[in-house]
């Protein structure tokens, strides 16, 4: 009976004294004169499985010296362990050899500097710390799609090559057929776009928010969720080309909703990954951030806080705190105001609503003040911002002056300005950029970790 | 109590003369001299719900003339419904406008092509065509993530800018951030990667096959689903430019696994959408393809066919039929030779394995008789193929072979390679293009009009 490892851990009890097949690589290998251990994992499962072997095997000597990552098939007895560290373990009747791994395998058994595995992105999986990442950041998506669905949300593909920047904002990927030691341009020395495969400009997307507004006016719940594009020159732990963005759009759903569905889905994904994932968060818990599990069960049990903008900008000038950059009404919040507000007044998440629209995209509905939008920002203790929304702009007019205040094409947003004249409704959404949400739940602290391959400047390998 | 159109079919017996509210867009308005109806729909479920208003209303006379897409607020009692075509409706107590929709709006209650629609991508989820598909479409999604989820399969982000070609093959599209105006050119009139954002030429992605083998190495389960591109200037109704596809990558597998799970997955799919979307699979039958639900039904209770390629050219040279490409040994097959096999001779999706080398991909296992690959086309009725997929060369020194043979650059595969000195198993996968699975789930015959925003050769709109 062939199985996997996750399997065997799960039915462990009844298969006690049974024989059975598994297959895998050699993560550790120990060995005395008559006999040896091997820890044997096949990616099921977080823990690997040890595999006792003696010399009544043909091949014990082959096996005695079998390098690390090398592959096998064990076919054996499970048995209760006698050892430290594991319950049961395998008593191998013969181990066949699929693959004796090259000696220059860079994954020995010492310790690796996170920035020397970024250079083998292609075997870090197969240590512990990425194993755990990526298993995590696999749950956490299916959780969102999991929550959406049960919803009844429509996800929608938003498209990837797009003619026109979302926010007016973003430094974009260009992207083109023709044949850049060779621009066809026209007298005045502009490029003739209308031999470029699109016939005109065309851009990698920053986010997907303004086509999924035109499938929220109809299927009133959606979602999109997928790459987006950043091609900042910004070399921090937090900044990358290529990333997950997940961005919910709701119809008939005013500001308040929104933070109601936002709050929900973060407890949601969270619980989700605790109750899926207890191994890869207990190790976290231990090797990556000792505090992590008392945050991530403090947020799942706390009621998230609300206060406007106006508001924390009192909270923050009353604080007796020193800050960086000084406090006034009017700025943007910095890392360091946010994080005062979740970790220190609030001592829990906390939704920042309300924000000057200066600082706020030109989609954001204005409140009958005049001078603030309906805005929101999440912020979580131990990271600031996570997320960040709006109601949006459903007044034709209202929205026309904006996109003209803010210097913007009117042409490029023409079928966006018609969602305002079809039967607009109220409607709102945020997003969540998923890198960052797997760096909250796994307390990884650069984003090229938790990401499968990563891209930045001057950084396209695999 | 405020209720989704779909709560209210779900619950309508306990609703039955009680008191409720909806929100919705006004779909069908038919007025007499003292009441009318409006058919509300708000995208929760396809079907929307008959309201039937009456001039004790204090904004009758508006109401009456209220246009096509307008956004109301509705509040009356659920009550049955003495006309035909539903069971119950909703009388009006009061209806609060939202907006009043242009009279320009260009879906009136008259038929539209498909055509004219594509020109019209932000307002055609809201007909009954595009909202039955892009349910559907976000309904298979979430099925793929549940088949694999419950099989323990890690989800993999695999890159979208790559700098590679994963076939040697695709047509690609290439980003940069240089100024197409200014290309900066060294001597010999070649483009200076070095000022250019990643430092060297980086294209779009035609397949995350070759990254996410490399966590299939460590997970054994895995899958990627995202977009791909193509920068091929057809203009047909089966390409565009930006496509999702899924790839699953299993370890320790050899072809028969890989087609046992292909099988499952396609039937998994076909079930889940059968049972969570039934009106708008009726929609189909009815409107698109009068034979999809006997097609669906007879491919989800079939046990699939499996025969090698030479087996399959005897059948096509043995069959009683003219085909435009003459069949022999080495060919590539054409649809009309897919089509048969699948609708005349097996009558059900059936697996052709084993192609000659000379016509597959050079990751594909060599087998014995040095002339075949261990490759897999399933071959659907109706169609034609609909996955690709083999068991991969595990071989070190053969797969650097078939990368010589083949004139590929063997330096952009170096992490690839090392897959095969590490730890190599037998492992397998397949690519499911996700639009041509919808366009057979649903009967839609353009490829434009199952994905939200199609992009192809100068259509880059919205």
């Amino acid at each position: 009976m062939l199985l996997e490892i996750r399997e065997i851990y799960k039915k462990h009890a009844e298969l006690l004294n049974k024989e059975l097949e598994l297959n895998g690589w050699i993560r550790k290998r120990r060995d005395q004169k008559n006999f040896g251990f091997l820890e044997v994992n096949d990616g099921t499962f977080f823990n690997g499985i040890q595999v006792v072997f003696d010399d009544s095997l043909s091949n014990f000597d082959e096996i005695s010296r079998l390098s690390i990552s090398s592959s096998v098939h064990v076919k054996g007895v499970l048995v209760q362990s006698e050892g430290k560290g594991q319950t049961f373990e395998i008593k191998a009747k013969e181990i066949t050899i699929y693959n004796k791994a090259d000696l220059d395998y860079p994954l020995q058994n010492k310790r690796h500097t996170l920035e020397y595995l970024r250079t083998i992105a292609h075997l870090r999986p197969r240590t512990n710390t990425f194993m755990a990442v990526f298993r995590v950041r696999s749950l956490m998506s299916y959780a969102i799609h999991k929550f959406f669905n049960e919803r009844g949300f429509v996800y929608v593909h938003t498209p990837i090559i797009t003619g026109s920047d979302t926010e007016g904002a973003g430094e974009m990927f260009q992207l083109t057929t023709l044949d850049l030691k060779d621009i066809p341009k026209n007298d005045k020395g502009e490029v003739e776009y209308k031999d470029d495969f699109f016939g005109k400009q065309a851009n990698l997307t920053v986010s997907g928010q303004l086509n999924v507004e035109t499938f929220c006016m109809a299927f009133k719940n959606t979602y999109t969720f997928g790459p987006t594009f950043r091609a900042e020159k910004s070399n921090t732990p937090k900044h990358v080309s290529e990333f997950w963005m997940m961005e919910p759009e709701i119809a008939f759903a005013d500001l308040d909703v929104n933070m109601d569905i936002a709050e929900d889905m973060m407890k949601y994904i969270i619980r989700y990954v605790l109750e899926n994932a207890p191994e890869e968060m207990q190790f976290f818990n231990q090797f990556i951030d000792k505090t992590l599990l008392d945050r991530l069960n403090g947020l799942v049990n706390s009621e998230f806080g609300r206060v406007t903008y106006t508001e924390a900008i009192e909270i923050l000038k009353k604080a007796d705190k020193k800050f960086e950059y000084p406090v006034e009404w009017g700025i943007d919040l910095q890392t360091e105001h946010e994080r005062y507000l979740a970790e220190e007044h609030f001592k829990k998440p906390v939704f920042v609503t309300d924000y000057p629209k200066d600082i706020k995209a030109f989609y954001m509905k204005l409140n009958e003040d005049g001078k603030t939008v309906r805005a929101m920002d999440l912020l979580a203790p131990g990271i600031g911002e996570i997320i960040g929304g709006s109601q949006r702009e459903d007044n034709f007019e209202k929205l026309e002056q904006r996109i003209k205040d803010m210097n913007l094409n009117e042409k490029d947003y023409w079928w966006y300005m018609e969602l305002r004249k079809y039967g607009s409704v109220p409607h709102s959404g945020y997003g969540l950029g998923f890198e960052r949400a797997i760096m909250y739940v796994t307390g990884m602290l650069n984003i090229r970790d938790v990401i499968p391959f990563p891209r930045g400047p001057k950084s396209l390998e695999f």
